[in-house]
């Protein structure tokens, strides 16, 4: 399934989806929900539910800050928490605040690796984001299956709710693969390339009366390649240094070098 | 030091930050910059700094959008981007777009996990975030170290920018535990000081008349300046690879240069 369609059957079974579904319980701000629709949409999770918004559905302040995101005109408005999470297997309970109660706290990371196993094996997973100035009633919190809790500073705490979305949001795309190799250099310039490059440079250099004492040459040359080669460079890059040490030394027939013996 | 306290001397040494610097490059939208303040100031990261924001600075909107963090007031303003950054040791460009250059490709997680370890031996790093429309200017990213990018969906790519210094912010404080990955640079040179080293290689080049077509240069440049950036030097280096421009061009008094005009 394209995870990126938009649901059309409102009132059957929604299909399964490959990422969670996020579900903002009694959001407030329409702004916030269509960021949140927004960074959904930029990290391909396709679902959004909407729990009794304040404001009513649609929401004009909603569809501008959305920009434009296939997720908001997808997303499903619920009367209620027990509608919206109805077919969800697992719940995750975004909030920064202990709740006096015996729960597993996962972080952002944590959890979406946990979602990632349970979507794997068919589960539908829901994660959780309360309204912006009370957070999430404790009725649901109580039915999440572990708190999610975000690495805030307890002096200045107050996520934005679209903003703690999008971190969650982050996190499940970021977990998705090992992290990406080293970016590969296109046309990685050989060894003998390389060894050309150094020697053409030690040549001018030691014309140019670099090295001094002669006795210092190798160490010298050896920081040197040593710049070169840690990052590596392509043949295309090779063949500019080469030439960035011609056009210094001869000056493209601009200027002669006359010795002074 | 708490990282939370407000830089307040604008002009003597910046103190060293033990969290990354955030660097917004030309922003547009004050909210933007205000979310940003905010999001920072949730993950405790206490540095922002602004280069010519557009609609100039302050700015009332940042001031509604940070939600009273600590990190608006304090934050620096910024004429050039060399300004900016010529105290920091470490730039990762935060951008979607590959740039054809041959540059290191990191995910947050990656970036923030390198971050660490630069700033634990007392280096600076700047995140650098461009404008919302055109992104970071191609001179910014080439004097990256590395590209940050974040695993969007590319059907939707266009992520907002505080949202993604959000999720950079998050994905620094995320990683406070992780292992230190690799092998570090003895004092690093700053930026101002490559750019030293830029100038002096351009100046020489043109003087050579290396640049042809004239119009070639900044993307010569470009390129030239990705080979050192991406790997980045030492100060010593930086200083050796002055001296060799310095031997080839000149000759150490061996050979005197005489222009056939």
């Amino acid at each position: 399934m394209n995870p990126a369609e938009p649901l059309r059957d409102e009132t059957g079974p929604a299909q399964s989806a490959p990422a969670p579904v996020f579900i903002l319980v009694a959001p407030q701000l329409g702004e916030n929900i269509g960021a949140c629709a927004r960074v959904m949409g930029n990290f391909a999770i396709p679902e959004l539910r909407l729990v009794a918004p304040r404001d009513g559905w649609p929401n004009p302040a909603a569809q501008t800050m959305a920009a434009g995101s296939p997720v908001l005109d997808a997303a499903r408005v619920f009367d209620t928490f027990e509608g919206a999470t109805a077919d969800c297997q697992v719940l995750f309970a975004t909030t920064a605040r202990p709740r006096g109660m015996v729960k597993p706290v996962l972080t952002g990371r944590e959890a979406m690796v946990r979602a990632r196993t349970h979507i794997d094996s068919g589960e539908r997973v829901g994660g959780l984001c309360g309204a912006e100035k009370s957070g999430l009633p404790n009725e649901a919190v109580t039915r999440a299956n572990a708190i999610l809790t975000l690495p805030v500073d307890p002096a200045f705490a107050s996520l934005n709710l679209a903003m703690a979305c999008g971190v969650v949001a982050h996190e499940w795309r970021a977990g998705e693969s090992a992290p990406a190799p080293f970016e590969m250099l296109e046309d990685r310039a050989s060894a003998a390339e390389m060894e050309g490059l150094y020697g053409h440079l030690q040549d001018e250099l030691d014309r140019a009366g670099f090295f001094y004492p002669p006795e210092k040459t190798p160490l010298m040359m050896q920081n040197l390649i040593n710049i070169f080669a840690r990052g590596g460079l392509s043949q295309q890059e090779v063949r500019t240094l080469r030439g960035v040490i011609k056009a210094l030394t001869i000056g493209r027939g601009k200027a002669r070098v006359v010795r002074d013996d």
